[in-house]
């Protein structure tokens, strides 16, 4: 066993996942739920995702070698000062938010002496949440990033890697601040953009609306899984990546206004010239193994 | 057999997906290609497309009951005027453009007395291109769009549907300019938004952009797969939706500023208030059988 006892605090998709993954490949003696909402303690207990469930998140950690925090963003630091005091001396807390470098300052202070924190991210995810909505497989060939910091002890981040690696993930080790503008670009505005053109539509008159749902296999149904996603994570990622996500937008509307000329302008020249360069990403994404069951399928059927 | 011979100009992606269809149902005796690059007539004839490809378009249309444009919308009122005079009396001429207004402004005045023309636009189409792209199962349980005129005769409308359904599309008729709206919406806005992120990241530095590939599950990499569009197809839907594209382009626009200046403000309850709205478009879509497989099994799993 890897571990004797963890505790998962937030059981949401990705920890729900987590605690599926760790039973399935015998990663912990014991695994405990950690969760303010009673019902989802249930809930847990009763799909048997844990030995325990407590709403009480200060007695869930205790005796755990490893917790690990699973709940929104802006929750990380109020949950790390609850837990502080009955984190066991030489405990590893780590936690899975998509924000590095807020989580990093928000938990900081509360990390008790002897208990080492080492921040990691997995990047991993359906649109679906709750506790219902894990599967052991979620973090399968998936990347899984840690982002220690310079007095981090190695051992910790070994302990890490092997366990992220036993639930099936890749590891990348990088600084937040630069896990904070990656994830930026490829996570945290797509889901804003997403976000923004599923609720222009939602603002449409009903008839209108009632044809896009209709037709949204011609592109827009790509953006509404994306725009599923959990509205209180996604909220705390956009308030605690603020700066990224403002630069990398900022950028992206310049983009977008110089398309919108070149359409208001008949400028075909520019539009062709713009659309042609984006394939090469497209090509770029498949041959790093990135792109997904359904292109696999369309590149085979195509052959 | 419904037509005794079919010309499809413009073998790409759904052109020869159409004649792979035709032939797999047995629609016609005979399918002519003309396609302005020998090359293209070249493969066709290898691949058994057709039974004779001729990059003389006013030829191949010669003798043909049915006679359907896939060419670039930019294209159309061009190849129109070219195979008018050698239609024959009563044929059907149809297309598989994405703009419909535009393509009947620019064909309308070459088609000859005593040939119908009907509009349409297949919902269909994956990120590639060319005549080794297409496959007979694209179009089925898929929309198709007929959006004939005021004196467009019912009984082309009434065999286009037979066609159309044949080949295991749903029918949808309605007039050139609503189709414009709606196909703004739901197509133009999200290719016009996909190719800009990803040209955004094509820009980035180049030890970034390794990283966003590497990243890409994360969000972005559902944006590139329409990101690989065709890129002249879509330069010719842009110059030829402009209209519409602008005006949803716009609201588009001061959603995403509304969103900005609530990150920059740091309003988690508009930007919580957001994006719990867009969830109910999702399930309207999945409730609409428009989901696509990947969901279908996730959904599965989590049950």
């Amino acid at each position: 066993m890897m571990f004797k006892q963890i505790t998962i605090i937030g059981f949401g998709l990705i920890g729900s996942s987590l605690a599926r993954a760790i039973q399935k490949h015998g990663l912990a003696e014991k695994i405990i739920c950690g969760d303010v909402s009673q019902e989802v303690c249930n809930t847990v207990l009763s799909l048997k995702l844990a030995n325990a469930a407590l709403t009480d998140l200060a007695v869930s950690v205790k005796g755990s070698d490893l917790v690990i925090l699973s709940v929104p963003v802006g929750k990380m630091g109020e949950v790390m000062e609850k837990i502080a005091p009955n984190l066991k001396e030489g405990a590893i807390v780590s936690d899975v938010g998509s924000v590095k470098k807020e989580v990093i300052n928000q938990t900081q202070k509360h990390v008790p002496e002897g208990v080492h924190f080492i921040a990691g991210h997995p990047i991993a995810g359906t649109e679906f949440s709750g506790p219902e909505a894990g599967f052991a497989e979620l973090f399968e060939d998936r990347w899984c990033i840690l982002t220690p910091q310079d007095h981090t002890e190695l051992k910790a981040v070994e302990k890490m890697t092997k366990f992220w690696e036993a639930c099936g993930s890749n590891i990348e080790i990088m600084g937040p601040g630069h896990h904070d503008l990656v994830l930026g670009i490829t996570s945290h505005l797509p889901h804003l953009i997403a976000y923004t053109i599923v609720g222009t539509a939602n603002d449409l008159e009903d008839d209108i609306k009632s044809e896009v749902i209709k037709f949204s296999a011609s592109g827009f149904r790509d953006f509404t899984r994306i725009a599923a996603s959990d509205p209180t994570m996604w909220r705390d990622v956009f308030l605690n990546n603020k700066e990224a996500v403002l630069e990398i937008l900022q950028r992206f509307s310049e983009d977008l206004t110089a398309l919108q000329r070149a359409i208001r302008k008949q400028d075909g020249d520019y539009l062709y010239k713009s659309f042609a360069e984006t394939r090469d990403i497209r090509s770029a994404i498949v041959d790093a193994g990135q792109a997904d069951p359904e292109d696999m399928k369309l590149i085979k059927k195509t052959d």
